[in-house]
């Protein structure tokens, strides 16, 4: 692979992707010799998208293979220096820097929820804090496309869905990060050729109106791509109008293969229009024309609203292609998680949490180290989750009693639990990375698995039910009395 | 610079940086030999973004170095060869491919406006097709949100705007291109160290909640930043209860910083909040403990509406944060620009105007090869735009009659007009660059004269004039005929 075209994940000592108060912090830290003061950090986030019940964990090994690449360059060097507010032996202090942070964290694909920790950062304050600004940059943003295509596809009821953003999405690596988040979440294909070479996502695609108007007629140009790439030819039938002229001349097409003895399947794509409409218009008209069991691909603007409302009118539609809406996560383009302090540590003395109060109660962040329990029922479906202290012994099954998170004097309880699992793993221990980073389409296919171990109310695409994630009775008392504290 | 970290425009050969039918379509034409036929294509945009009366064209610098640098390495060719769909002779042109399109753009920075071309491909179908989604990934997003930008800046009437969107921007260079675009729409610093060094933007930033959560006390914690950054710092006051705690803290330490004789701006940031109010609480007490002129600084999800109303409610924040709502272009994250052919040439004939009809009269594209000339009146403001045919010449000032674009056959005017500037430019011709890029500061100041063009009814934050864009009647003529035909 040409270095040059490596994801940003792929690419090496990135640590000026980072927002500037992070360097300032850390030279503060530095120039006050708290350099043995440890930190705490959890990566979660408040709230899901609208009407989602669910979240696909997406980025995580971008962030893990950024930190274990992670070093000032001389050229990062040269330019802090220009700025004029370090001093030399800080900048000597960064090109020696040695990483000694341990990492847990959720294997990438995992179902998470809103407030229990899906990444926990641990070590000297001033590299624990200068990895804030990438990771949230990676697992917000593909965290939040992961999960849209998790949606897209639950709407799509086990049709192929193709995503075909890289126009619409946020920059280059915007659409890079896209396809592959979008991938991890369930769609089979992109038609980003760079993503396909770089994360080996099956790549796709049909051709444009730009194709049909550069020939002299609408049939000559299908006649041609039909000849050119009989395997998995789509004809786009709507650069005129799509009952006239696009598809007469499609069944045309197909009927003239068919003659020639080259085996194909019908298949058109409709870009424009009442959607439910055209395909049912273009599914009857190839059916009387001897054409059967079509491939009859939708595109524009769709989301997993509007898939389901035309699956619900019994369009004929039955592989899609999303851009826009899923690249960019339209309606919410953005996941508000945050990484925030919940404990510290001085030198030979344990771990104390901290708690960040603000104003509001219930904004309020959960203090101390956790120790995250995911319960099962009997059928396989998660139940809800348990932050327990790192000191704790988890309860074990049955009916498992906790604390809600926004009161945490009040008792709430997960029944009948069969089998539990430690939500998070060690994947970097004092800098070292302990296991294997996972393929894209290993990832993939794990979240698949997650996205069925979850009960129909919190797949619904509207108003789900609110997944629980509690507090232990040691970790809800603790809130609870730093609260007061405050 | 390391080349490692180069943002995407600015490396080379990035090829593959497209829609996988680009590529099937390019060897198409290749097979069919229609190597020497031409298209000219044209970038524009149909809808602003809800509620805005003008974009900031951006990117635009990013795609012309992408096309100066396109070419395919060797592993590119490799992943082609691996698809099992190219003919090898196909890859050897692609080996061998040099550019030969001419390219006629919009200086970057522009004002621009819907359905007119902001930058003009012409040249070889295969090689002029190839550009499309690389095109629209970058001028896409930039110009959304340098539009974005833009506003909020004027929403802020002049107070320095900081963008800090890193974290909750799409992926690495999401978030590169956001600060740039950002500095471009007129914001005066970002966070992002990297847009720092790559683009030379200022940076800016304060501390976050974890710097003073380390410290045993908030006190101690704004003791010692203050200490370490007394010049520009800004204390962020709401860890804990901004009110009681975080102000009497910061004005003590700036009290004491005064008394050791340090000259110091009292400044200090809030981050929640009813921002309204406690900024005139925090002003106040300032003031009465004798610190005039205090910075002021506010975040928190702000975008140009709730900026627009904390100054109409009378806030005393006098410099502004933006992140989030300005790097997603949170209500609208996608500015649904598109590429389309307008015109096609044989060898040895003249260019032929093409059409995309599909259903909608009104979503018809502009037919021909336009020149784009923009009118002016005597007090320099921009009073609509004309898009002439190639070979018209434009018509001088006074009142200019043209047709309106969607219904070609009805006349509308211009009327005062008194200068008139053509809106494109040759960059590229025939594949070679004319004429050099601009610095990303050149164009930033370029855009702020641009937006002082724009009359009020088009700067209105909510529910703006539309600027008229116009047919000349030759255009709106063709427009006619051509839609009639289909």
């Amino acid at each position: 692979m040409n270095t040059l075209h490596r994801p940003w994940f792929q690419r090496e000592g990135l640590a000026l992707l980072t927002d500037f108060y992070q360097l300032t912090m850390m030279a503060g830290h530095w120039k006050e010799k708290r350099t043995h003061r440890e930190l705490s950090f959890e990566y979660f986030f408040r709230y899901l998208p609208p009407d989602t019940g669910y979240a696909i964990a997406a980025g995580i090994e971008d962030f893990l293979h950024y930190f274990e690449h992670l070093f000032f360059t001389e050229s990062d060097l040269d330019y802090l220096r220009s700025l004029k507010i370090f001093d030399e032996a800080f900048l000597d202090y960064l090109r020696s820097f040695e990483k000694k942070c341990s990492i847990r964290c959720v294997p990438e694909g995992t179902v998470v929820f809103p407030f229990e920790p899906v990444i926990q950062v641990e070590g000297p304050i001033l590299e624990a804090q200068l990895l804030e600004t990438a990771l949230l940059n990676m697992v917000n943003y593909q965290t939040l496309i992961a999960t849209k295509a998790s949606r897209i596809c639950l709407a799509a009821e086990g049709d192929p869905v193709m995503e075909f953003g890289l126009r619409r999405a946020h920059g280059p690596d915007g659409g890079l990060s896209a396809s592959r988040a979008a991938y991890i979440g369930g769609c089979n294909s992109t038609s980003n050729v760079l993503a396909g070479q770089l994360y080996g996502i099956p790549i796709a695609g049909t051709h444009a109106h730009s194709w049909v108007m550069s020939f002299p007629s609408e049939l000559e140009a299908f006649r041609v791509f039909a000849r050119l790439y009989p395997e998995g030819c789509i004809l786009l039938v709507d650069t005129y109008d799509p009952v006239k002229s696009g598809i007469p001349n499609a069944i045309q097409v197909f009927l003239e293969m068919r003659e020639q003895g080259i085996p194909i399947r019908p298949a058109i794509r409709l870009d424009s229009g009442d959607l439910a409409k055209l395909s049912k218009i273009c599914y009857s008209k190839m059916q009387e024309a001897g054409l059967d069991n079509p491939l009859i691909v939708a595109s524009n603007d769709l989301n997993e609203d509007l898939i389901a409302d035309l699956k619900r009118q019994g369009a004929r539609i039955n592989s899609w292609g999303v851009g826009t809406q899923l690249v960019t996560a339209y309606e919410a383009p953005a996941l508000p998680g945050v990484y925030k302090a919940v404990a510290m540590k001085e030198p030979e003395v344990p771990w104390a949490p901290v708690i960040k109060t603000s104003f509001n109660y219930e904004k309020a962040t959960d203090p101390g180290r956790k120790f995250p329990v995911r319960y099962f029922n009997a059928e396989g479906y998660i139940l809800g989750d348990m932050l327990y202290s790192e000191e704790e012994i988890p309860l074990s099954c049955g009916t498992i009693e906790g604390r809600s998170r926004k009161h945490p004097h009040l008792p709430r309880r997960l029944e009948n639990t069969t089998r539990m699992e430690a939500l998070l793993r060690d994947v970097f221990v004092e800098g070292k990375r302990v296991i294997p980073a996972l393929s894209t389409s290993e990832i993939r296919d794990y979240a698949g698995k997650q996205q069925k171990s979850l009960a129909e109310e919190y797949t619904r695409l509207r108003n789900p039910e609110r997944y629980p994630v509690l507090l232990s009775a040691a970790m809800g008392d603790l809130k609870h009395d730093l609260l007061l504290m405050h």
